[in-house]
């Protein structure tokens, strides 16, 4: 028997594009002399497709897909995920189901079990989950069909849900298990998901096959890194991460046992190329091509730059260069150093007159008041509606270029620096900028080495530091990460060995900021736990501060 | 027996806070001899806790709360929602519970079963379902706890899940039901939650005492209106909406239902009030006592004032009045009309001279390409930047005036008219902005005639008007309403006689307009489906567009 894995990169809502994909993948794999074709999870219609599934127009173009798909599965099985409708009325409305498409067809559906509903995750909102499970047979084989987090629970000290799927389906002793999946990046993620699969492979003694989407869905990363694990626990094979690719599979070869093959699992490398892959997805399904961004001379600007040229081409990235009064004579020429390295255009606007202007009017409200953040602020915003005005005459999108541990502790200026469409590097701890930037550079320097080495500064008043209003970043950013990605509480951190003032202060500026990043862009998500969706925080909230 | 419902204002994560009020409300109980008195969901933390459920720390602080609670729960039995711990290792790690408290001891606990999960909630995110069900026997009598969700799956031709908790607490035959809730406001919630307690007390043949929150919690407003019902559906009494209120009931009382009072309901009273309380309670628990916001001499910016100043005093607001060289000279008189009749604090700050500086630098940059939405949006964040510049100068919070219609089609600037700190009318939209307007000077004119009658105009370009670019909002409205509220697609909509073209114009509008809607304020919710949290779709998303 013959399997085809097809790792796609879906649209959300955009049906016809998706059903395109699917049918040139069927002729492909039949070409091939595949006897099974496997899609992702919901693929009709993208993930996560949220609040849409709210919709009987969508659900009905859903369903309208399958049927076409149908058409196509003759001489061939088409295994795909779409939404189902639960036709008892007690419970949710849809089920998150698997579909066997055979003899033009619907042969089988499995519905989903495990619904997750964490981090990113929102499913119980939409979907019900099965209380039935059955295995579809084709061509003498038995095969149990399952959804995702219906494999989660299997190989974990700390389960999640009080059922487990396989172990019902194991009933029917299937002969091997495809997983159609939607499990989004992060730079831990495609360890944790060898690890999954192995372990439910190990305890069924089957092989199974893990179809995952690739490409970007706003903030979410979708890696793809689909695999193919023999019943002993061999990685037959790991499709490549962040790339559309469509593979062939004999079972026979498979269940062998003998082939071990896996992807390289650099963290930076892969931060790198997901964010790449989200610049580049994010433009491409809203129709643009072009990025403006500002440029400060400072790293953080500098790599994202470099991200967007990457993912969008050099001559589809254009800078600003704003500097102000207090901003230091290197910092221009460190700017323009990238500038001439990428091959961008540029421009240069000093934003004093404009500032000027605005202090001209302010100036008698704010008689005998000492300059402050809000003439800093005055300057961000300034530099936000010149960035934006360029972005608006031009039609190009705005990169934010804040980092994580700004945006933690809400050291930005609303409206100012954190305008933008999309944050780049806002998954990004200052201290993993530092080796993003060393990673672009490996081989040759692309990041001017003065931008690099300076120490961090907004330039907002004359002298400024970063270090004046913060702790240095490689203490700042592991207690943010004990704190965001760790969940862990004050005195837990305290007990790590750091200063116990140093860790009330930080945890309450991440808390007092919310408010800012409930107004940010959204942020192409890289770690377990980003700002943004993943993440729900009461901005009222008056905990730890 | 007697039995105290005490309808408070909690505040999320301020434990001590908390705590204190219940220990007063107590007190006040014993005093007037009641056996037991109770308090609402999640009372220890207030709802929603949101992500700080998954700090340890955080339940640790709650497990104290209760502990405290438990010493004053002498002589008197305090029932009231907190999180507890699930003890199996299978499953979520929590549980919604609502405490039984006598004798100085926790006496019994009771899970929530019915975890909501859509539009603004997400409990199945934190917590596990109940899966046993008992009562609890205090002073011979049984009683039926019961959480929020709990009783709602009756009464309903659509019931949500495939378990109904009060079926199987029946069996232990209970005298009476409590209901301990966070059930938060919208203009037509009053009405369903006397449906949804009545059925239940019909079906079950005993008396609900059903207690709610009330106060905000950023964007959700929580109007109170505890009830208690007698076993023959009587409202024997309904508390007052958006006030803490404590009252005192004898069971015998109820049981004789004989008594009916309820609440007026009267839809734009009830967003008046509710607005009003939303916007106090944002500034009093983010420490906050003034705001400010600009006045164009249009409705959405008078009403916004009005509601601010009824909220905080007149003596908290502050408004700056912005004109640019394409405002109506009745724009600032319009203002000022205003200004003058609440007394509040005005600025005048034209904007022309900032907006040339910024075009002086520009117009290079923009040579040969025509004034477009760039321009207009450079004025509108010229204004932003100086509302944002009073508000960090003198710590005012920046309100947000803009309306749903607006909001819904993306008419409006990011970082310019979307400033701000809160949203008061985003989920008003603008036909009922009018009513409203007209609602506040039902007794004497408070906003200026001329701010209702003028055509709407954003007076970005020379005689602009709504209306050039949009449908009149009469038309709007409806569309907006039946797409967002109802969830009705293209064909639905189109198939209520509104033109073909237009609903398709009017629903891309919507979805390609996401990305500023994510960028903006917690918009205070009164309507069943507001902008924010309760409305979840992609940015990316190719639906409908």
């Amino acid at each position: 028997m013959k399997i085809t894995i097809a790792q796609l990169d879906y649209h959300i809502g955009n049906f016809e594009g998706n059903t395109a994909k699917m049918v040139e993948a069927i002729r492909m794999a039949k070409e091939a002399g595949s006897d099974i074709v496997c899609f992702s999870e919901l693929a009709t219609c993208g993930y996560p497709p949220r609040d849409f599934l709210e919709f009987d127009d969508f659900i009905r173009l859903s369903d309208e897909s399958l049927a076409l798909l149908c058409t196509y599965a003759k001489d061939i099985a088409v295994v795909v995920g779409a939404p189902s409708h639960n036709r008892n009325p007690k419970g949710k409305s849809l089920f998150n189901s698997v579909y066997f498409l055979a003899d033009g067809e619907i042969k089988f559906v499995q519905h989903k079990t495990l619904l997750p509903t964490y981090d990113i995750f929102d499913e119980y909102r939409y979907f019900e989950p099965a209380k039935s499970w059955e295995v579809v047979e084709y061509k003498g084989k038995k095969i149990a069909l399952t959804v995702c987090e219906d494999i989660w629970d299997v190989g974990t000290d700390d389960p999640l849900y009080t059922i487990i799927p396989m172990d019902e389906m194991m009933k029917f002793s299937p002969d091997f298990i495809i997983n159609v999946s939607a499990s989004p990046f992060n730079y831990g993620h495609a360890k944790n998901r060898i690890h999954t699969v192995r372990a439910n492979v190990q305890r069924y003694g089957i092989p199974m096959f893990y179809i995952n989407h690739c490409g970007a869905q706003t903030e979410l990363l979708f890696d793809g890194g689909s695999l193919v694990v023999s019943q002993n626990g061999m990685v037959h094979e790991e499709l490549p991460y962040f790339v559309e690719c469509i593979r062939h599979f004999s079972l026979e070869g498979v269940l062998k046992g003998d082939q071990s093959h896996e992807q390289p699992k650099n963290k930076i490398a892969l931060i790198h190329d997901g964010i790449v892959m989200g610049i580049k997805d994010y433009f491409r399904k809203l129709g643009f091509s072009k990025a403006i961004l500002g440029l400060s001379g400072g790293i953080d600007s500098a790599v994202t730059a470099v991200l967007a040229a990457r993912a969008l081409g050099p001559e589809n990235v254009r800078v600003l260069l704003m500097p102000s009064q207090f901003s230091t004579h290197h910092s221009v020429d460190d700017a323009m150093d990238l500038v001439n390295k990428l091959g961008i255009k540029h421009d240069i606007i000093p934003i004093k007159d404009i500032y000027d202007a605005f202090m001209d009017k302010l100036s008698p409200l704010f008689e005998g008041m000492p300059f402050n953040v809000t003439e800093e602020n005055i300057q961000a915003r300034v530099r936000g509606t010149l960035n934006m005005a360029l972005s608006n005459k031009f039609g190009n999108i705005l990169l934010n270029t804040t980092n994580k541990s700004e945006m933690a502790v809400g050291y930005g200026t609303l409206y100012g620096d954190l305008c933008g469409g999309l944050s780049v590097i806002g998954d990004v701890y200052k201290t993993e900028v530092y080796e993003l930037a060393a990673y672009i550079n490996k081989d040759e320097e692309v990041i001017p080495k003065n931008s690099i080495i300076k120490p961090p500064s907004a330039e907002l008043r004359p002298g400024q530091k970063d270090s004046d209003s913060l702790p240095e970043y490689d203490i700042l950013d592991p207690i943010l990460f004990q704190y965001i990605e760790k969940r862990q509480g004050p005195q837990d951190i305290i007990d790590m060995g750091y200063d116990p003032a140093l860790v009330r202060r930080v945890l309450r500026l991440v808390n007092i900021n919310e408010f800012k990043r409930h107004q940010t862009a959204p942020v192409l998500r890289v770690s377990p736990k980003a700002f943004g969706v993943g993440r729900r925080v009461p901005i009222v909230g008056k905990y730890l501060n």
